[in-house]
């Protein structure tokens, strides 16, 4: 019954929100009358409405009304309510928290399990592997734990980048962290680059977009998945 | 009393570990016989031992034989014997973890605050600030909390990078990752460019190396701070 589209970023560079995913999201909310949003990441430290209208001036194009989950006093009613439902980018500390705090997690893992089609960009994606100790972003906040939706039986990594061979920056690479993650953890990451998505129908998941996806596993070498492909990993 | 080198970088590209410190370390650790090293934060995943056999050999250049923490039975012990303290960069959530877990903060604290001279890299100046809230790392693990040494008055952002203008890339800057901070916090946050490092003698704190330091305050334009001045922040 699941329906998702789980993507690294919202925006490619140069375009506006959303673009480049307009025809699989018309297909993918083509049964919703409006879509509900989920702006607890707040990118910038934004706030709620301020996401939300943003987001509502993306999906006009494609006819969608959004609400965004914030303007209703049950949130939980929200989700259980909803007809479809995105969660949108920014800091993933700050959504897991809040997604936490307000004990939204169980109900919105249901929903994603009945078939309600769901959209998640970046720290949105995030949330949909077994944790979200493979984000990239500062721990502004503290949650109360790192679990997440476990809805993708792996963990992704949102805006996926390959190590630039003329840095001469000291820090860490992307893969260098990822494998950190591995020598603590058992988990399979996906390295999803800006401009792929994972297409989800049920149990089958396929790699989408432009690019190949970068997978890394415990005590094996890195490779790369070419799009298309099915993800038939645990 | 305080005596402490808290240094954005272990290591400069094209350079040896350490090697454009040697003269600071020589003296900050002119007294000491030996170093105790805390090899937790485990770069690239490697073993205590091999980080600090690692270290041990850059040390060496300054005639300084190097402890492994590890190598003690009583941890906490190590730490109050010790003539000197290097906790080097890695992953800072297990660095924070390890602490935590074995109840070292507090007396690493104590012994830093008795004058005990103390070298901190990347996450070993992390730790040095109010939280960890401001690291670059991935949360490969969850530590009991995000609190930390408290031995600066401000945050660390350590290998502080400034925006590309030409880059296409559509995750956060450093910059928008700590103006996030900032939405959730209050506590300043110095970004410390790769190169450059605090030299703290009881309440002085200068910075040193070739580079400005981008200070980011709550409400406040972040702005630039000059080699060989004050940080007076709080």
């Amino acid at each position: 019954m699941k329906k998702m589209i789980v993507a690294s970023t919202s925006t490619l560079h140069g375009q506006d929100t959303l673009e480049y995913l307009k025809e699989e999201l018309s297909i993918l909310f083509k049964n919703a009358k409006k879509i509900l949003f989920i702006p607890y990441a707040r990118p910038n430290g934004i706030s709620h409405k301020h996401y939300t209208n943003a987001v509502g001036v993306a999906l006009l194009s494609i006819g969608k009304p959004v609400d965004g989950i914030h303007d209703f006093d049950n949130p939980t009613e929200a989700i259980q309510k909803a007809e479809a439902i995105f969660v949108g980018g920014g800091n993933t500390f700050l959504l897991v928290k809040t997604l936490h705090d307000l004990n939204l997690l169980s109900v919105l893992r249901e929903k994603i399990e009945e078939g309600t089609p769901y959209l998640g960009t970046s720290a949105g994606s995030n949330i949909c592997g077994v944790t979200m100790q493979t984000s990239n972003d500062m721990p502004i906040v503290y949650p109360p734990s790192f679990e997440t939706l476990g809805i993708l039986p792996f963990n992704i990594n949102p805006h996926y980048q390959d190590p630039d061979p003329n840095s001469t920056f000291m820090g860490e690479t992307r893969e260098t962290r990822i494998q950190e993650y591995l020598t603590q953890n058992d988990t399979t990451v996906i390295g999803l680059r800006e401009g792929s998505w994972l297409d989800v129908e049920d149990e089958n998941i396929i790699l989408k977009g432009p690019y190949a996806a970068r997978i890394f596993q415990k005590e094996k070498p890195p490779f790369e998945l070419e799009s298309g492909l099915l993800l038939n990993f645990n």
